[in-house]
């Protein structure tokens, strides 16, 4: 402990430098921000940490987190198809874009040898079970175009394919808005390949 | 509230956007970050910030964040020099140098016509009584090298030295490790007025 402040608030910037790249400079930031809130700001910061961490749990379909047992998406979304991400905050960010209206599957990791994941370590054999009980039409693989994502969606396009289920990837290529000068070589030679007629 | 999500997760997301400089996609980040956390460090990280916010108060003498009547550092220290700054984490940065043995004097804020501040909104007067009562020999002004912070420290030095004591102010130049040729003009200037001898 620094004797130069008080327990209190060393404790907290210690908290605070849990969140993810959260240095030391940020959290004494965020620390001194938090004193300077209301007193009612300060309760509800704590008691959603609280609560966000009582409450949410995977969905019992999707795996996305929720506080009921089912998540809303699965409870009010009639759909045929199902879009397979990594993780909770990419369901998220397909949300925003705000063009998708089917459901989720959530796998919770990819396959990497690297970090010692295999098939069974994230939720495959859930999203087999889905497709072979419901009457999915089409499962959109999402997971991202690194290494891991791609060997993953090959995976389960392979064990996907034989349960009679079109299984889609999402479209690879420069990036809206960008400049073609600055776009890598694999993402323009995947671009060529994938080139459509206008 | 977007339907995809669930309130208590959405709560956690609004929460962190209290914090300076977060914006929806951060808060995003630390808020699944949360989820991942164990039970513990949740309590823990919540607990401090009500603690933080219920314990912490100016120290009497000094107007530094403490949760004592008195600070450590106005309790241990037994200097004759007091180093007046803006803010709580101003000493903060200065102890971090570990080259000051003194006391401080935290004004909280400087003068600021724009804000419509003026010395009778900051700790000015807790200053000369401090000036005035004990047997201060320096008092250092490390307000920023700012508009506001020098208007303060001239303003600050003009009121004490009739007191007899001496007022200096932190040596302004080029920064350590920068470049020359990126310095502003303002900065070489001073660098060249305050030059010293070798």
């Amino acid at each position: 402990m620094n004797n130069d402040i008080s327990e209190s608030l060393q404790n907290l910037i210690n908290a605070f430098t849990c969140l993810p790249s959260v240095g030391t400079k940020t959290a004494e930031r965020y620390a001194y921000s938090v004193i300077n809130m209301s007193e009612d700001t300060v309760k509800f910061f704590a008691d959603s940490l609280i609560k966000a961490k009582e409450t949410l749990h995977y969905c019992k379909i999707c795996g996305n987190f929720t506080d009921k047992d089912i998540c809303n998406i699965c409870a009010t979304r009639h759909s045929k198809v199902i879009c397979v991400v990594k993780e909770p905050k990419d369901v998220r960010a397909i949300e925003k874009s705000k063009h998708f209206q089917g459901l989720y599957h959530v796998l919770h990791g990819t396959i990497s040898p690297l970090e010692n994941k295999g098939p069974e370590d994230i939720r495959i054999k859930e999203l087999v079970d889905r497709v072979s009980n419901g009457d999915i039409e089409e499962v959109i693989m999402a997971t991202n175009p690194d290494v891991e994502g791609e060997v993953t969606a090959t995976y389960i396009a392979k064990i996907l394919k034989p349960l009679g289920v079109k299984v889609t990837r999402l479209a690879q290529g420069i990036q809206m808005g960008s400049d073609l000068q600055y776009a890598d070589e694999v993402t323009l030679t995947k671009a060529l390949q994938d080139r459509r007629e206008l």
